[in-house]
């Protein structure tokens, strides 16, 4: 089969093995992966080096199931599914705390230890996977995982109508993050570097701003999400004392931080990452959040090498269909 | 007057001018003042190159106060006070809020912008000032600051009595957190370089270990007290994926810190510094933290750089008295 491979260079394969499901396991065809800025970041070294097919977002049918538990729910050949891309153990203390997210010896879809979505087929843990309502297309099914990922920051944090939020960066994750704290009715504000991105948010009235022009500081809540290292000393200005930084982007490489400015100010920093997916589902099926404008180009698999570097020159969301 | 003055250099000066109150302001003959790492970090530079009179550690005696509100409570004089160091101006959006310790026009008590408590007299603002219970000694009292800033954390955090929590550091503000968060019924384990130092908690029954031995990692919180800037990379080393790291140690100078893990994990960060006056009398009052131990030794404010040598070479609380 196809399969978009990493080893140091980002290959496509045409004789790559057709996986097996182990037990409990679905093997499931990719209708659509998406690519995504830790991508190209892995392509830049972050994550210690995978080998492997890349790909963690994705909308997919079910072709079989490899059953042997009786208690993992009903079977689902033929369903198209998005699924969740943290593969654990279930029995460790961490994912008896309920963090499976962070199971200790998990694998990570496309990005740790198992190989991902950008390929004819791929496998993942049957319980991982959420059927796709009939309502929401390919094309909205395959941002759950981001927009799950977005919406990790209202899990984590209480945003109130009376909070002023700026969210900074205006690529894929910034304009679904945008839309997901809009549904909070908080005092929001978007600075980006492309006006051709705010846009699609203006279009739906939140209010946005070229990062160039200045912003008024003291805001209740800051989410960084620029996916740049220089991102963090512009949210850390402007967020006000007590107030929350929310850290959304996964940068390959350190940032030197003012620790006594965090302890006087008393900031709060919250590391977010992977959100619940059922509640991204719904509010695509609800039509709550707009994910097309976001869309910028569907490329066949085949043409996996430029759709990676229209990714890295800035474009939006770029698709890979098989 | 005497008072140790800094400039670049500390100097006991004889002939500093006596302070007159301001509208609203008492002055405060000082009964005992606390030397603070924080003390020792501006010699250092930190803060940004204060001039004037160091202290913010103290407990005084009122000696005339220059009252023109009639909001502001009963007159104090006579009356044995332990005092607030952050003076608000409570007009601005930040004082309105109710977070007065961070207005942005604040001078802060021989931190910033204002003469300290290192000396035979000072003024502050009457509404800052604390009375101290009869029941409560000078020794005790004078703990009232740094007690009130352990006590910061678990008006912060919520802290359960199933949490795992960690405790790095024990100078004078890991032992008198250590004490505080003992209260909770919390899982708590403080560790340092001294043990003499951690002899005083394993009195008290708190569990105590040598920093140089392994420390189980995946403690649910961990508070980092060690003053220094290696404390950092030990304290996120211990903390589990959805913890929380407290950060207390104000350090000159930026640490290198990698975001991504912070993401990945989800860690949050939570700066913590002054804290409530009220709770800290109170807690000395019932007899619930116990300072004595961490006395190392008194001076005359006239052997005032003597004591800070002192504290430099790694003492328990030195405390000055006029």
């Amino acid at each position: 089969m196809r399969a978009l491979y990493f080893d140091h260079t980002l290959q496509l394969r045409y004789d790559y093995p057709l996986p097996s499901p182990r037990p409990d396991e679905a093997l499931i065809r990719t209708r659509l992966a998406g690519i995504c800025n830790t991508d190209l970041e892995m392509l830049r070294g972050y994550g210690g080096g995978f080998t492997g097919v890349l790909g963690h977002e994705f909308v997919g049918e079910v072709v079989r199931t490899n059953r042997v538990s009786h208690t993992i729910g009903t079977d689902l050949i033929g369903q198209r599914v998005v699924g969740e891309i943290n593969c654990y153990c279930g029995k460790c203390p961490t994912c008896q705390r309920g963090d499976r997210a962070h199971c200790p010896s998990r694998t990570t879809l496309g990005i740790r230890g198992r190989d991902g979505a950008m390929a004819d087929f791929f496998t993942l843990p049957i319980h991982l996977l959420h059927p796709v309502p009939d309502s929401v297309t390919d094309e909205q099914a395959v941002f759950a995982e981001p927009l799950a990922a977005a919406c990790e920051i209202i899990e984590q944090v209480h945003i109130r109508s009376e909070d002023r939020v700026v969210v900074l960066g205006d690529g894929k994750l910034g304009l679904l993050i945008a839309q997901v704290l809009q549904l909070t009715g908080c005092n929001l504000l978007v600075t980006g570097h492309h006006s051709h991105k705010l846009e699609i948010l203006a279009a739906k009235g939140i209010p946005t701003q070229l990062a160039t022009a200045s912003i008024e500081p003291g805001a209740d809540i800051v989410i960084e999400a620029t996916g740049s290292a220089s991102g963090f000393a512009a949210a850390r200005s402007l967020v006000r004392p007590r107030g929350t930084l929310v850290l959304k982007s996964t940068i390959h490489g350190k940032v030197p931080l003012d620790l006594s400015g965090i302890v006087v100010d008393e900031i709060t920093l919250i590391g977010s990452r992977c959100g619940p997916f059922a509640q991204a589902l719904r509010l695509l099926a609800e039509g709550l959040v707009d994910v097309e404008p976001l869309i910028h180009r569907r490329f066949s698999l085949d043409d996996g090498p430029a759709a990676f570097r229209q990714v890295a020159s800035g474009a939006l969301k770029v698709l890979l269909s098989p």
